[in-house]
């Protein structure tokens, strides 16, 4: 399982990446705490890192129980995919919100793959 | 662990299915991102989806030392449990914000019964 | 992996915790749900608590492949001085959001610790 703890450690990596930007924006914008709304370029980072959350507790269950069940490698790579699809969905959201469906939905098709073949391989494993 | 490992992979598509919604009330009322605020039908499904996410960070540790140190099938069992209570969330809070109490309620007092013993558990385990 | 197991749920009691004093602060201030702002106490529990579900999704995978694959003592010593340095960020923030600081970056310097660790040990056991 040493590639999917790679890859869950990249993933991670990324989403304290997108946690440090926010910070950055809030510094920039001078939007102090607890404010979470102001200039729209923070805002912007601020949601990028809360959707990379909000997914990060979908993304790491699919992609270990995937890899365990279904076939190590094959997750790694589709986790090594999804994390590419979420530096997609920031460049784009950064430059303009509306944009960003493309890298969303590839790291949606990714996670329901990775969502699929997980539930699949336990039931099939169970049984 | 396989019963785990499904009702695992149940509840991330239960929160796959709530960030879903969230997105279908986002184009009904012309909610664009970064925004977050709005229409009050956008708002609770908004808050429904970020309860769940603030639970399965609890949730998904708690089912899985619960279901390894104390026993598997009754950890799968509350955690099918707590995924039907939060339907009940999730249909009361859509309905009428202040009625959420008892699906919340509810999946709060399982939740404490797999965090207590999945320490109990892990410490009688320990020593 | 005992101790890790151990301090997860720890971390687990604490995020729970956070949860549990944002909800008194909704009665005390009357924020009804779905509504996320209000009195400047209530926005500081809530961010608090936000803040440390978004650390959570980083710092569980770090802690447990730091503790698999490095040291599980040594892991879960660290995770433990981790959840120490959330109740001081916690405690800065509620007094006074600016001084947050300190708690917050003792946090951050654990964290980056387990996931240099969890990820360079994860790469060496693969090669």
């Amino acid at each position: 399982m040493e590639p999917i703890a790679i890859v869950t450690m990249l993933a991670v990596f990324q989403t304290f990446g997108f946690a440090f930007l926010v910070g950055k924006q809030r510094a920039k914008h001078g939007v102090t705490a607890p404010t979470i709304t102001g200039a729209d370029e923070f805002e912007r980072a601020f949601r990028i890192h809360q959707n990379t959350v909000e997914q990060m507790v979908i993304f790491i269950p699919a992609l270990w129980l995937f890899g365990f069940y279904v076939h190590a490698l094959i997750g790694a790579g589709l986790g090594l995919l999804f994390i590419i699809s979420r530096l997609i969905y920031r460049h784009s959201y950064l430059n303009e919100p509306t944009s960003r469906g493309k890298g969303f939905g590839i790291g949606a098709l990714i996670m329901m793959t990775l969502m699929i073949g997980g539930l699949i391989g336990a039931i099939m494993s169970w049984m």
